[in-house]
């Protein structure tokens, strides 16, 4: 028998997940033109910190298989050294699961958003989040984050049942 | 009248693109799994170097028009303080020009290169280039390059008539 607690999903949206990081996407983005006026630069959209400890950034692709729901949260991980930004190179949506920290530095209640499949995220330093949830089909990230010596995962699991995601708020897009 | 030379498109490999930088692809790259088996990790796939003068990493989203053959090649540019990486996240092949440095620093005779909707590059610092080619459609792109104060970009104006790009090696995927 569980004790899972259901999280209410959001569709994603700077105004909600600002305290976590930033949204990479071209939408409501500054942009100025380029390259004579064939390329629009959205320009700058994500910090990426990775310096702490003599990190640097590197770039890699995330495959994350498909979850369907319901989906279990029984655990978050953080990276206490750097930010670590995905953007989805395939076309489908996906999910994200954050938390805010409490003075101990453990997970409060968890939050989760639907991004849609132009809707990259730049988890700040430290922040709280589920591993990559994807959905539909297994889709591929590209991820930007810090590569270096030193210990840069932590990981907290639910001492209850933990958390559960049983609906989206639209149909996937 | 002009005195355009053809190039000749190539597909995009790495035993041919390696001097110019880094391709970004799943295909051939080594991988490791994480999140409990649930992603496949292919790491570290491009040199993120940006460090120059106070240099730092910044994420942005580029919108390129496309291009229909012939595509005319007039200058190409480099960035001196930094690489810069291209990331397809619309699902369209794009056409990269690249050309070595001679010995006094001017761009010799270009290579073109077709790479697929799934082939994103980084380009080493000061390799010269053509700004972004897209094909097809308009066409996004997640972009990682140099942030900071410096001046980060040298064009080079072909004095003869140029180069042209006049046909692809296959149909475009």
């Amino acid at each position: 028998m569980t004790d899972q607690v259901t999280l209410t999903v959001r569709e994603l949206k700077q105004s909600t997940f600002a305290p976590y990081g930033d949204i990479i996407e071209t939408n409501g983005a500054k942009s100025f033109f380029i390259n004579q006026g064939t390329t629009q630069r959205f320009h700058d959209l994500a910090e990426v910190d990775v310096d702490d400890r003599g990190g640097r950034p590197i770039i890699s692709i995330f495959r994350g298989q498909a979850f369907s729901l319901p989906i279990p949260i029984k655990m978050l991980e953080r990276h206490p050294l750097g930010s670590q930004a995905f953007i989805p190179i395939t076309p489908y949506p996906w999910l994200l699961v954050v938390a805010p920290a409490e003075k101990d530095g453990s997970p409060g209640i968890p939050e989760a958003f639907l991004a849609g499949s132009h809707q990259g995220v730049s988890y700040r330093k430290g922040v709280w989040h589920h591993p990559l949830l994807s959905l539909q089909k297994t889709s591929d990230f590209l991820v930007v984050d810090r590569g270096g010596e030193g210990e840069n995962l932590e990981e907290f699991i639910f001492s209850e049942g933990g958390y559960a995601i049983e609906a989206l708020p639209h149909p996937h897009r």
